[in-house]
């Protein structure tokens, strides 16, 4: 039981991601979506893909990238990819996070779950790339499919999307740059993104530097 | 383009996971939990558990097994592990759907996702056992760290809990059994379980054959 008990410990702390909430929401849901579930989805989406990855990705790899890669959430919650200012205090907030959390696990299996959520924040590897292609159109994916819900409550525009999503995305899976970038389009036409000086922009998200 | 959208179909298919509700409860929040969420917790949990692993088991796998297993449940819906009568037309049902749902994806990606979820169906090989050990797990690690919650909600015994999941978990993580088994007695000791003949199991579950 001694041996058993480190690792209860850390499922249920795991079991606060059940209540992070993030800028999207499930599709036909008034909810928001938590970052538990998100991560589950994405990890099926980097698994769907696997046509679309680059050769050399391991996927089961990517899998577990995406399974730990928002667990510093916990203690910090979910910030909007278009929040701009910040962002340096945040990840080390979020890398504390990681490492009182991981640390939990005894032995290498709490080492080894932190690697890979470092591997992730660094995006060096193809794992990682692709990794951060797949978190990073799955938002874009639902708001495709919602009217574009959380760029119209937030105030986001076109530009701004493209600017921040396209460089990852195309870096990680480029097939898939290929996709959402005429997607984008299409949506940018049927006036699903937030007007350029949005209310909402200028008092929930910070200026663009 | 032409090559993507199926993919896109199949992901936003599974956005449906996160409106199935189970039995459980996240702790600390009011609503219950969602099949999605579940589904990245228990996979997490079986990454943690591999120090208890049986030796042939292939982690990886494991992981895979656990994102797919609940995916039919978009159509059909949780039923409750203590659910006896029907059993068997709810897995031709699951069957059915997960076909379905993965029939959406192209090529010999939704065939390999399809055989996954029907090998965690047959609990055949050790990883589907060592998932099914994991999955049957989580509930009642949550119910232990929440004063027998959904237990109590549905008037389930000990004695009930021990049978019906004793035997998958011991038969595929014999160290996480052990566990269990003597937090579960003293959870019984705390009065954590449904009474005998409580109204609740004689309503919303049926009888015991």
């Amino acid at each position: 039981m001694t041996r058993m008990q480190p690792i209860v410990d850390f499922i249920l702390e795991l079991d606060k991601l059940k209540a992070v909430t993030r800028a999207t929401r499930p599709l036909g849901l008034d909810r928001y979506e938590n970052s538990a579930e998100h991560s589950w989805q994405i990890a099926m989406l980097a698994v769907s893909l696997e046509p679309f990855a680059p050769g050399e990705v391991d996927i089961d790899r990517v899998v577990h990238l995406l399974l730990v890669h928002d667990i510093g959430e916990i203690d910090t919650g979910d910030t909007i990819v278009y929040a701009e200012d910040g962002w340096e205090a945040r990840k080390a907030a979020e890398r504390a996070a990681a490492a009182r959390i991981f640390g939990l696990l005894p032995g290498a299996g709490g080492a080894q779950l932190l690697a890979l959520w470092q591997e992730f924040e660094d995006a060096a590897t193809p794992e990682a790339r692709f990794a951060h292609a797949v978190d990073r159109a799955m938002p874009a994916l639902l708001n495709l499919a919602n009217a574009g819900q959380s760029w119209r409550e937030h105030g986001i525009t076109h530009a701004r999307v493209v600017a921040r999503i396209g460089p990852p995305i195309r870096a990680g899976c480029p097939a898939l740059w290929s996709y959402l970038e005429a997607r984008l389009d299409q949506a940018n036409r049927a006036g699903w993104f937030g007007a350029r000086d949005g209310a909402a922009a200028a008092t929930r998200i910070s200026q663009e530097p």
